[in-house]
């Protein structure tokens, strides 16, 4: 199968989860106007996303839900799983390596990293926390392919291009710099701000 | 002028911060394949976003940075500002509170809510943090707008009823749960999980 346009991954990601909760209680098929309808979708959009990714249902009790999820995982997940590294450790690496620790059983964040003598050698939900000047050797030595960046702006473009020379293949950016590393390295921007000011414009417009 | 689309909001509210940016430095025009090149988009792109909210460069120079900056900002932000609360002081709502406080002078962050006897009473980078139940009474009292949503998901939708009850607006979703709560009121779902999910992919077919 060719590379998936970004909006579909992100809606295959979203119809995992809810179909998973439907499983979760009980539901073993579902038609796609109702899960259109838990995600705020049109059915069209459904249909069309399922028929893209060579899934049809041709059964009156709507799309066995198993089975999607199935062809789901197999598209999106690593088979051996990926190894995650969250760096820089304040409030929001914290939360973050708590909200993801345990969520994902193939997405795993095997290390985390920091600058502060404090913070190094401290445990976050069981998992370690580094000196950043160990990043290289840590991200061979564990096989780290993702890395969660939730350091200060000011050192954010640095520390990109060490994760970039570290041998990192992708980046979930939670600051507010945009990051220029070059096309060998996939980067998903996470901008708050950005997401506030656009609830704020929609409140403002009503 | 008409509500803008979602993803020019977004373009709109990075432009900004790219170009304030470009101000600090001491820059007073850009040139559109500048500013593209800065996130990482086409110069047609930008130059089309520009046009759209009325602003035409026929300088040499390119855009004047100082006029463009003051029209978004008369675009995007409420002349007198806009509360908001943050509702549930775990990890991530301690994180997002403290990414916000200051950063932005017209999103202001004037309470935060949790259902904890040891929360309550706390104050979080200044603000004070407020039991749940007195939602309303504060909602109205500090004309709160916007509401951030951290709370666990068991308790998601539940809580963005009582907001929605509350008057509240818009609510940028931060647990990993749909919410339906009708058209009054603007949800943005800002979903950890599909993002991760997202980079694992890409780097997966590399």
């Amino acid at each position: 199968m060719k590379v998936l346009p970004e909006k579909t991954v992100e809606r295959l990601s979203e119809y995992r989860r809810a179909l998973i909760k439907c499983l979760d209680s009980g539901q073993t098929h579902i038609y796609s106007h109702q899960l259109a309808k838990l995600l705020n979708l049109t059915a069209v959009q459904v249909r069309r996303d399922l028929m893209f990714i060579g899934y049809s249902s041709l059964q009156r009790k709507g799309y066995d839900i198993k089975a999607l999820v199935d062809l789901i995982v197999s598209i999106l997940d690593a088979k051996e799983g990926l190894n995650i590294a969250v760096v820089g450790m304040g409030n929001l690496g914290t939360a973050i390596t708590s909200y993801f620790t345990g969520k994902r059983s193939r997405l795993n964040i095997v290390a985390v990293f920091d600058i502060d003598q404090k913070t190094i050698g401290k445990a976050f939900n069981g998992i370690a926390c580094y000196n950043i000047s160990e990043l290289k050797k840590m991200v061979q030595e564990k096989n780290i392919k993702i890395a969660i960046l939730t350091v200060p702006p000011n050192v954010a473009t640095q520390t990109a291009n060490d994760l970039k020379e570290a041998g990192i293949a992708g980046i979930l950016n939670f600051t507010t710099v945009p990051l220029h590393i070059g096309e060998q390295i996939y980067v998903e921007d996470y901008d708050m701000v950005t997401s506030i000011e656009k609830v704020a414009y929609f409140v403002k417009n009503k």
